[in-house]
């Protein structure tokens, strides 16, 4: 949770008001911010506890009782996809605990949604917008840089988009992929299979080829994408187009995709996943095959779950700071709002490789 | 998809003239309904085929271009379960073909947020309101109370609230809950764990006191918990309160107490979880005690997802028609906008056991 900033380190901050009052930061917020529903009751003891620790509004607080709606505007790829809702969370967290509601719109990776889902915020007068992009090239951001012409503060989650000069949340997608293939080529492995690569129609023949075409691509798949290739190429492993599946990315494809690869003749003995539903269609097309993780084949994939620490055995997993990465671009966003200067920067947050038990030296 | 109410069945619909112009069915809706952003060039596209076809606003499309901000609001428990997220992704869908834009609130549970969300959804002029409320007893919805008196129409989806007189789109929570029962039962167990049960302290050494404290709690808890009793009164399986778990529902207390009722001198040999959480939770207890199901301990669980189907063995699983169970909350919901009666009724969608390999007799 963000710490206040108050001018004056002797000064209770809201937590402290909270604590006193017997509620929740949020309430405290509220009613200190003279914003938003507060039952009469915990106004009270709120405004009690504010007197008697002779707290004063800091100027975030100012900041909150001269703007418009504090209301912030998300935008998501998708919310069914856990990561999504991890991320909400996070961005949910940080802007109740600072007074703010948020309202969330879902695009499902379609542009005219997402064009449609700005319009929408800006028409609700949100006070600032975060939105993990499906746009992918300078063409297709217009309708952010609307939105910020018109004074709409806007972070970008998840997601960079190479041609928007804005704050960027990420993780460090390429090292994570990196770590992850290092991994397998530790334990042995050389015939490293990929699920997914870009959605081209079929996979180019060179490496170069693949990273143009993954540039024209999601930001965050391109990056998984050259981490591969960048332990690939410390290991001196040379790159095999039949081991990458490109194309539409549902479940259904990698399993027909894993499989394809299952059979080549020069057999893939590890496979990389850069999604969930690409681990759970791997792990289709292993049982169809009658193999087993991670004898037959070695297993790392994107991102943790429960599940995948019951699995039997457990799965290795790249897990990513959902909750701290929507929770760092409500502080980014909120900073805006309340009067700092844009950093206009990318801020890289850390996944961790969770080690479990589904990586074992390729079976000889 | 819902289909068009046309006053003559040879009009034709959105749907064929977006079929004509070759663009998707929300487009077609925004160009007719004069809402939202449509680029030029598919607006010109969409316009030329409703000439074309003699295509002429309905009933529905006109009342939209009446309204005031085609757009719902949507407050939903947490968004972070992918039960919620499907749902949302049916409300959407629908919302989106009916030319309809929804943003969502999510409260986490918390009843204090859950009124705020409906202040801010009144504040940004939605034009109804849909709601996973957390509200459980008639001192908790003066606030629904509140939207429905300004004329806000309100439509409960997933749980329903016994002091509101309102639309509800549920599923068969009781009838599902003693199905799977049933099912353990007929496999031959006796000895059937629930988990999880009402928040309270400890477990009520009475069945009727059981059902009283679930009914001040979640109706969709009470239902399941409903549902089990039916199944054991069926079978004349005395009700031990030792095999439920009240209190917290979190994955770490439900590991705990799964590994209690694991412990019990009469041991338990089957066990029904109603949540996501609460199976992950007691595959943890399993392991950590060194059994395996379905042998040692019979399973079934809600609710199905890609994870259930690659366990090994894959689990046997109630799922829930999460997609449909939105898309009709957004239809009750958009023929009330666009003028019908409210019928303030329970719409009861039918979930289904996916039977697969977690279920065995109990061992000998």
């Amino acid at each position: 949770m963000p710490s206040d900033r108050d001018e004056m380190p002797a000064r209770p901050t809201i937590s402290e008001v909270a604590a006193e009052a017997g509620v929740g930061r949020a309430t405290a917020a509220r009613t200190l911010g003279g914003y938003g529903y507060v039952s009469p009751e915990m106004r009270e003891r709120v405004l009690a506890a504010a007197d008697k620790l002779g707290y004063r509004a800091n100027a975030l607080a100012r900041s909150m009782s001269t703007g418009v709606s504090h209301t912030l505007g998300v935008i998501l790829a998708d919310i069914g996809n856990p990561f999504f809702a991890g991320v909400m969370r996070g961005i949910s967290d940080t802007s109740r605990a600072r007074g703010f509601d948020t309202i969330v719109l879902s695009t499902y990776e379609d542009l005219d949604e997402e064009i449609a889902a700005v319009n929408v915020l800006i028409d609700k007068r949100v006070d600032g917008v975060i939105v993990a992009s499906t746009a992918v090239g300078p063409g297709e951001v217009a309708h952010i840089r609307a939105a910020v012409d018109r004074g709409v503060p806007v972070v970008l989650v998840d997601r960079a988009v190479a041609s928007l000069d804005l704050d960027a949340v990420v993780i460090d997608n390429r090292d994570a992929a990196r770590e992850a293939v290092e991994t397998l080529i530790a334990a042995g492995h050389r015939r490293i299979g990929f699920v997914w690569g870009p959605p081209a129609a079929q996979v180019p023949a060179t490496r170069r080829e693949l990273l143009a075409e993954a540039s024209r691509n999601l930001w965050t798949d391109g990056e998984r994408l050259r981490g591969y290739l960048d332990a690939l190429d410390d290991a001196r492993i040379p790159f095999d187009p039949d081991l990458v599946m490109v194309g539409r990315k549902t479940e259904e494809r990698v399993t027909q995709e894993v499989a394809r690869m299952l059979a080549l003749p020069d057999r893939m003995t590890a496979l990389f996943c850069t999604e969930t539903e690409a681990v759970t269609g791997a792990l289709r097309a292993l049982r169809a095959a009658g193999l087993a993780y991670p004898h037959d084949v070695a297993l790392i994939g994107f991102d943790d779950s429960a599940w995948a620490a019951v699995m039997d055995p457990p799965l290795t997993m790249i897990e990513q700071p959902v909750h701290r990465l929507g929770a760092k671009a409500a502080e980014v966003l909120l900073d805006t709002i309340g009067g700092a200067e844009p950093r206009r920067e990318m801020h890289t947050l850390r996944s961790r490789l969770v080690m479990r038990s589904s990586v074992a030296p390729p079976a000889s």
